[in-house]
């Protein structure tokens, strides 16, 4: 027999174990957490997930997420146009975009292709996608979906679909991660970045 | 440069990772996750939140969280209402509640004596542990305090208030975990297992 939480405290538990990652002993933790914080505070978290819920929609042209009708990237007069990454998900939008790198413009795909979960190519994005390169002067696409198998089934059925367009296509290259072991790379990842070799550039 | 959260969204990462053990990737997933489920089930989270901290207070008489005026565990006429079990948090509180082999009542220090973090004995609710003794007819009181210095020195204070009392007066054991290898145990817990070596009993 477990011990019995009082009503409110046990909903508060049940709810946020309800969350990814969150299992019961962490939901503990955490309820018993916004109990000690001010009532203020306990109000802002609460409102503050309201509110994202509220206001946060897709962008209509990239379907990144914004509070505004089109999202702060596709209005940033000062990010490169003619230049678009292709992503499956919001999330991997961000972790290109914490690089730091890439000025260009995003489409967000919503998934990848993967018939056996029911996710079909009009499941996604991809007509949208080819409306923007008959409008929008794109220049190249870098296809930037998972190295995995969906990932690849939708790159490659992508760039079929771009071809006649007469786009420059790219994917983002595959190798050995920067700082690992070489001895730990898998046989795949290795003999693709052996194919994908570069010449060796001497620092000037 | 990071990548620019959507105001609503940046909020919510913000808010999420002031919880305890929350870092900023995981308050990412957990906003992106809270974002794609329905508006019914997080408005039912918010809600869990605000009502949680609005109902939930402090037991008259044991400090137990409840949201009555009195708490389910002081209100059950099944338990032994001769034994009281004194424990620092809520936490503790229930960690004993799970093992389901007490069935007496409690009492919630709020704390440890702890003056170099300003946490003396009038902070926490001994001087109402001592109210109870005067009146509630208690045969026992286990101290339940942590194991470590403030611990001990909370419950050697205690100890020495009950003795005019006449009272039963208990510590938890010390010794090596039940699963646990003695070759791990360290010193201080291994000396005191030896210490509170207990006649073997033969199964019947």
């Amino acid at each position: 027999m477990s011990y019995q939480y009082t009503r409110p405290l046990a909903i508060l538990i049940e709810e946020l174990a309800k969350l990814p990652g969150i299992g019961p002993k962490t939901a503990q933790r955490l309820a018993l957490y916004i109990l000690n914080i001010s009532k203020e505070e306990a109000n802002i978290l609460a409102r503050s997930i309201v509110n994202a819920k509220e206001k946060i929609k897709k962008c209509r042209i990239c379907y990144n997420l914004t509070d505004q009708d089109v999202c702060e990237i596709c209005q940033d007069n000062a990010r490169q146009r003619d230049v678009l990454c292709v992503v499956e998900t919001v999330r991997d939008l961000m972790a290109v975009e914490k690089t730091g790198g890439y000025k260009g413009l995003y489409h967000v795909l919503q998934g990848a292709i993967s018939p056996l979960d029911g996710i079909e190519p009009e499941h996604l994005t991809i007509e949208q996608l080819i409306s923007r390169l008959k409008t929008e002067g794109i220049k190249e696409v870098i296809l930037t979906t998972n190295p995995n198998i969906e990932g690849e089934v939708t790159a490659a059925y992508i760039a079929r679909l771009i071809r006649p367009f007469n786009i420059k296509t790219t994917r983002i290259a595959y190798g050995v991660p920067i700082g690992g072991d070489l001895e730990f790379a898998d046989e795949v990842t290795l003999t693709q970045a052996l194919l994908g070799r570069q010449v060796f550039k001497n620092e000037k």
